[in-house]
């Protein structure tokens, strides 16, 4: 199957955004999009989106933990499936198109093949996330955790901030805490998972491009970090006599981001709090606490200049005669892009926008759980500025047309791939 | 005169030491010391500190702001005076020789000129200033202003924490405020300010040194400043696209530091407070608010360092897409000690303990008003790890005894030399 025509792709388009319009409407509060797990908006929403895919000739059901679920057959009624699908919640004061964008996308695919009565040889599903942001919970990713079949028991006494348990939140919605491990497909059943979803970083604007393909979801590391010097009279302690802590994290964060730079362009390194003891004009800071935020896409590497940045950390305490320590409190590992995905999704952008660009995602997604039983692909969409998780969240309608026309040709090229290969050639 | 003998001088510091005791003991609060101007405290410590220069010859009386003052006379009845002096107010929660100190080391100079009957060419005053620290009204050097005669008329309606006016409080101890002008001393009738008091910083301690003279007394400049730049999606957005404020902030500090050193020893540049917007582990710092404050004995030389590090901040600024900005909320000069003066103490503390070490003072003294009428000169005492403004405030009883002979040395030739040139010789 050829990417769709313009014509059909601005339509597709002009669909999606309508969508994501309609969607944006379903929220808790009216004036900030909030859509969170098992909320009554929850289901709304995943009642508006199974009437969207039953249209574009889907059987839908809703599973045991609240996903929104089509399938589109292929040629034979059995056949395995190539899965397509992102999130439907949000964080709070939400943007629009955070996980939307991708379910929308995704019907519009269906949608494509659904008009021309196409079957490929393999079926053509789509879930709608219930839970990816952990918005309401705390816990993340307790859709997609539903699919693989991964969660944990505590989960479902886990409470919100209202002291509602996930198990009762489950039965105020008509869900069933028991029948969890139904929502768990079978390996077997899916082929392969393809999420498309906005980029919410910068990249693909400043290269000017609307589509870039992921190479893998960064693994991330979070600690808690602390200078201890000695407190002083600002006026009286001279340069030379001071064990000045904020000074010491100042050399260590110049150090930081240089390095982050050296170990490789798609490692990143943040420190993003910091609070400095005691905290006056006239007093030399004694003591400095801040936080330390470093992914990159490959583990190895992070852990390389995450043990590059603690020993220069611990050469200016000692050389400074100050104290410093570190306490890892996060830690996610990264998650590979399946390569010939990739490659299928290069060459279906190559062939909408004339050059494909490869990109590490920065945020955590729905593939990170559906990696742990299948093979993933991610496909990302310019947003303005990167802006995302806030109302300024925006994508343009033309880079919706574009990925419409990649999506739509991906899946195909994907499915039928697939077939050749007698169904076990993505992995 | 010569210095004290040994054992005079180890019996009038164990003096000094059991008064600072006693004088600890008149605390608002039992458990931490605490004497603010127009208190009761204040007047039952100017009551027992006027008993004790009663004591040692000397004529009291309390003047109209509220300092307790005492006259040793001289050869002739009309003699100008050489004062000394210090403040008796305490910070909250204050160590017992900040202040004190000086006042009763002083005491302890008139009470050996007294004990031989010796009688100067100048008469010997001493004040124990009713407010310097400003803990109350938080404005300060009340007391010493009150004896330049430069109380500005706004001062008397200035209210504390609870509302309570200058003026009112005042009346509340007996004192009025009508009459604040009558503290004002004539120029003519003052030779010179001398003030002891304890180093509050390390460099004595650092030179194995218990005394040491005063070449000046730090000018100070404050700005708050700050950098904005973009916050940002910690994962999302790559190093090198970043417009992180603490990254800059990071680099500035840094070079404050070198700058701050590389500009001359005394100068001493600090940044006390920091905060980092919007303060969150993963995301990038957009804004961070931060103090500078910047001090060193000679004016000329603090304004450059000042300006060199503005410009860098302005460099560093437009190099990362970032705005700085910087406003100076607090600006005193450097308050210079007579020369002279100088000399005379650093002969005394030469002849006392083999040899001196002539510093500037980082923190703020009663001398920094005085010197707008009179020639001043300062000497410091060592205190424990340059530990002050906390009950830890420490000063051994062997450098006292060395503070009191050379303090009594000082004052016996500077009275003499200043007799020899007629008077007018120290300015």
């Amino acid at each position: 199957m050829e990417p769709l025509n313009l014509a059909e792709a601005q339509q597709a388009a002009a669909r999606v955004m309508a969508r994501c319009d309609r969607l944006a409407e379903i929220s808790e509060t009216a004036d900030a999009l909030t859509r969170v797990y098992l909320s009554p908006e929850h289901l709304q929403a995943n009642r508006l989106v199974g009437e969207w895919m039953a249209a574009a000739g889907m059987r839908i059901w809703q599973d045991s933990v609240g996903n929104i679920c089509g399938r589109y057959e292929g040629q034979q009624p059995d056949a395995p499936a190539l899965l397509l699908g992102s999130h439907l919640d949000t964080v709070r004061n939400a943007g629009r198109y955070d996980g939307m964008l991708g379910v929308l996308t995704a019907i519009e695919a269906v949608q494509a093949l659904h008009r021309q009565n196409l079957r490929l040889p393999l079926a053509v599903e789509i879930v709608g996330f219930g839970d990816e942001e952990g918005t309401r919970f705390g816990i993340t990713l307790l859709g997609s955790r539903g699919l693989t079949g991964s969660w944990p028991e505590s989960w479902v006494s886990h409470p919100d901030g209202n002291s509602i348990t996930v198990a009762q939140a489950m039965a105020d919605v008509g869900l069933d805490a028991q029948a969890i491990g139904e929502a768990a497909r079978e390996v077997k059943d899916i082929v392969a998972y393809l999420e498309l979803h906005i980029e919410q970083g910068p990249c693909l604007e400043q290269e000017d491009l609307a589509l870039g393909v992921v190479t893998a979801i960064n693994g991330a590391r979070r600690l808690n970090c602390r200078f201890v010097g000695e407190a002083g009279h600002a006026g009286t302690v001279p340069m030379t006599h001071r064990k000045d802590a904020l000074a010491a994290a100042a050399e260590w964060m110049v150090f930081i981001e240089q390095a982050a730079a050296k170990h490789g362009p798609q490692l990143v390194a943040t420190v993003g709090t910091l609070q400095c003891l005691p905290g006056a004009v006239n007093v030399i800071p004694g003591e400095v606490a801040l936080s330390l935020d470093v992914r990159g896409p490959e583990d190895r590497a992070l852990a390389e200049l995450l043990s590059a940045l603690l020993t220069q950390a611990e050469a200016i305490a000692l050389r400074r005669g100050l104290s410093f320590s570190a306490e890892e409190y996060y830690q996610i590992p990264a998650t590979r892009c399946n390569e010939k995905l990739q490659a299928a999704l290069s060459q279906a952008v190559t062939a909408v926008q004339g050059r494909s660009l490869s990109l590490p995602s920065g945020a955590g997604h729905d593939a990170i759980a559906m990696a742990e039983r299948w093979p993933v692909g991610m496909l990302f969409v310019r947003c303005d500025r990167g802006i995302s998780h806030h109302p300024a969240e925006s994508v343009r309608v033309e880079d919706v047309a574009l990925a419409v026309r990649a999506w739509t040709k991906a899946v195909s090229e994907i499915a039928l791939s697939a077939d050749s290969t007698g169904g076990q050639r993505v992995a």
